[in-house]
């Protein structure tokens, strides 16, 4: 489980359990925007609330429940980028064990225009370092 | 129980459900959210979005627990009216047993200042009436 | 837009805007939810929260933002039944345009076994009706 | 602001942010519930999730808003103890300042009656020593 680039511990709510006692199964895309936006701020250098970016697609592969006393980490990295498209793959981990994987797919606008952009060059090099 | 002067269902989530099977503590200052939010577009005509009020406070007494299956009404009612702030009783109720009282407290805010400014006088006339 | 053989309202609440102003992509999977424990209910005479299903996986495509006053809607359909899998595809709708489409797939469990087991037959003869 | 007895570090999340670009204001509750949970597993040496509480009340007084990119800190401690009931007071921080302050009851409860039953004598030493 070493092949991710990027790793960040999320705290598990109570408030995140639901009534079997397991993680709600939409908390995970928010344990992925969490790790999502700590990319952002630690491999881009950027503030995901700064960027004009719109998350363009969602998918979870629920592999096993988490619990309220668990560990959380989710790791992520990006991958295949197109010319305006950041494509991020992610692993949610409870206790160091597979609990989910993920993966969505952010676009990068042009509010002016309100069409995509090309990824900053400044991305591509951060991310491929 | 016909003391409050306006009424709204609110729709029970299963993300609203905790552990216990029952409606999670924080969700109930949501539900009164929800119910402000409202009294706001049908009383007072105005969007809660749109108007420049700040929560001073939120208090919550809760009597029983609200079930996945129930059917919840939040009533509420403007009382006390001060100089610049809006008062606000609530009686959450599930399948029409009183299940909270709440009561918050809001401000209208003058954004130049950030001081606090009177209240509308067309709010205090559309309360009263 | 008559694919689907079930409708279901949902609120948009306050709580589920980010800063942005739009329904925050989690809460998307949230709305999907709380469609399916209505569909259950509707279609399949089952309470959600009572039988032993299992979330397999989630996607979502995000084709509009929904904004706080807007009415949602979400559309959604059984299709391809597995052996004991239970797919659901979804339209999320706001004013009545395509906001988002998403999928889910659940898996019917043995709680005692922890295997998957047979969709129930009347599942099959009331989805198919 | 050295006179609460315990405190813990909370994760601000993009999902807490309103469309103000505040923390929405239920999420304080969902704060002190995280600031409480870790409480009972660290001074009481108890899960919140084993113990038979129930919440009787809760109460906030919002000083200044919290933003997203902050670094919250919720100090909290049990005072006047009362026969059943475990009053706790709360500090919420925001990079060091005070953003609101909260108190809540919850009540010992007996399961098989129903009723309130006596705080365990072990909790009582524990807090004050």
């Amino acid at each position: 489980m070493n092949e991710y680039a990027y790793e960040v511990d999320v705290d598990v709510r109570l408030r995140d359990i639901d009534f079997m006692g397991h993680v709600n199964n939409a908390v995970y895309a928010t344990y992925m925007e969490q790790a999502r936006e700590r990319y952002f701020r630690d491999v881009l250098d950027v503030s995901l609330v700064d960027v004009d970016t719109v998350l363009a697609s969602l998918e979870i592969d629920y592999v096993r429940p988490i619990e309220a006393d668990q560990t959380v980490t989710v790791a992520l990295e990006a991958r295949d980028l197109g010319e305006s498209s950041l494509p991020l793959e992610y692993e949610i981990r409870a206790d160091g064990n597979r609990a989910a994987t993920g993966r969505t797919v952010q676009v990068v606008v042009d509010t002016e225009t309100g069409g995509s952009k090309p990824l900053p060059s400044e991305w591509r090099s951060r991310i491929e370092s």
